[in-house]
């Protein structure tokens, strides 16, 4: 296996607390999910994911075996879901129209890497966060491919000047962040949850 | 009970495949969950939740029972889910800051409410989409309150002028939907999803 270039995250990814997943994945950005089969590394978009848990924080997903990921993650228990800014819109795309069983996506999309804190699987540097999975429930992978992941550590990029998260509307079509809407004075029942990222 | 006012869905709600709910879910809107326990309906918003499987479609949902929606959501096995636009964006906050157990929150709120094609619980008339299902699957639900649902009925509502939906970023703050990126003409492995809602 030839190294990688890697970046030191301290560099430019600040470690938050894994509790704060959810105002990562809530909003239902598209993902892109990394694995490494021991031999090398893979990369995938995925968009069927939920926050299921706020604490320990878990995370659903669906992963089949028609993705090359589908064996990385089932044998080592293990991913990263990076979390991609709007500037990337191509990539995300193009990542999820290529298969890891053909080519190397790191190199053919010059994707930057920096070491993970706990797992094997590489962080992507150049996303916007950074959170580290191990398979914590694998009951529904089965039946529907649905794995069930606990977070075990996150990382923020404070460095990226664009800040807005990608959503897809199915198809290709994707919209990014718009207009913000502050409504915590209103979250009278929900108070405990509002803390900065 | 009290006959509520209701609107004729076909006045303002067109029927649309429920093949199609993916186009609606996977960008991760916040929803309004609405369930009937056989006596009165209620309302909640939610966040958590993600498409599992296009064909036949379903959609994974946590509701617990911390949720007055959760006890019907279990002895009827049905729900609708309700997108709202960004002009519905304090009454979404305000459903899910006060519990059904001790407010009418269609009173309340004024929700305009249809009757649904299949289901009791009704649909919100003045929300951009409405999904009515059916309990498809609660193996994961006394350990993670994760429901697996199938969609059996969609309908979308034409006239609202704001079309932007909501997401949730935690906390009571949200983002509409943005920029908008058309990139269908490089998903090459997936064009047999490139359908219109």
């Amino acid at each position: 296996m030839r190294k990688r270039q890697q970046s030191e995250p301290k560099a430019v990814l600040r470690q938050i607390d894994a509790s704060k997943a959810y105002r990562i994945l809530e909003s239902g950005p598209i993902v892109m999910v990394c694995t490494h089969d021991g031999a090398r590394p893979n990369i995938m978009t995925m968009g069927f994911h939920m926050m299921v848990q706020h604490a320990p924080p878990l995370i659903a997903c669906v992963i089949g075996p028609w993705d090359h990921s589908f064996a990385a993650l089932r044998e080592t228990g293990q991913c990263v879901l990076a979390v991609p800014g709007a500037d990337l819109a191509r990539t995300v795309v193009d990542v999820g129209n290529c298969s890891g069983a053909e080519v190397d996506k790191f190199e053919r999309f010059g994707l930057a890497t920096a070491e993970p804190a706990k797992l094997s699987a590489p962080l992507l540097s150049d996303c916007l966060y950074n959170i580290e999975c191990i398979v914590h429930d694998d009951t529904l992978v089965d039946k529907y491919q649905l794995f069930v992941l606990e977070v075990i550590a996150a990382w923020c990029n404070d460095v990226r000047k664009e800040r807005r998260c990608l959503h897809h509307h199915g198809d290709g079509t994707f919209t990014a962040d718009g207009e913000r809407f502050d409504l915590r004075d209103r979250m009278t029942l929900w108070k405990q949850f509002q803390v900065d990222l």
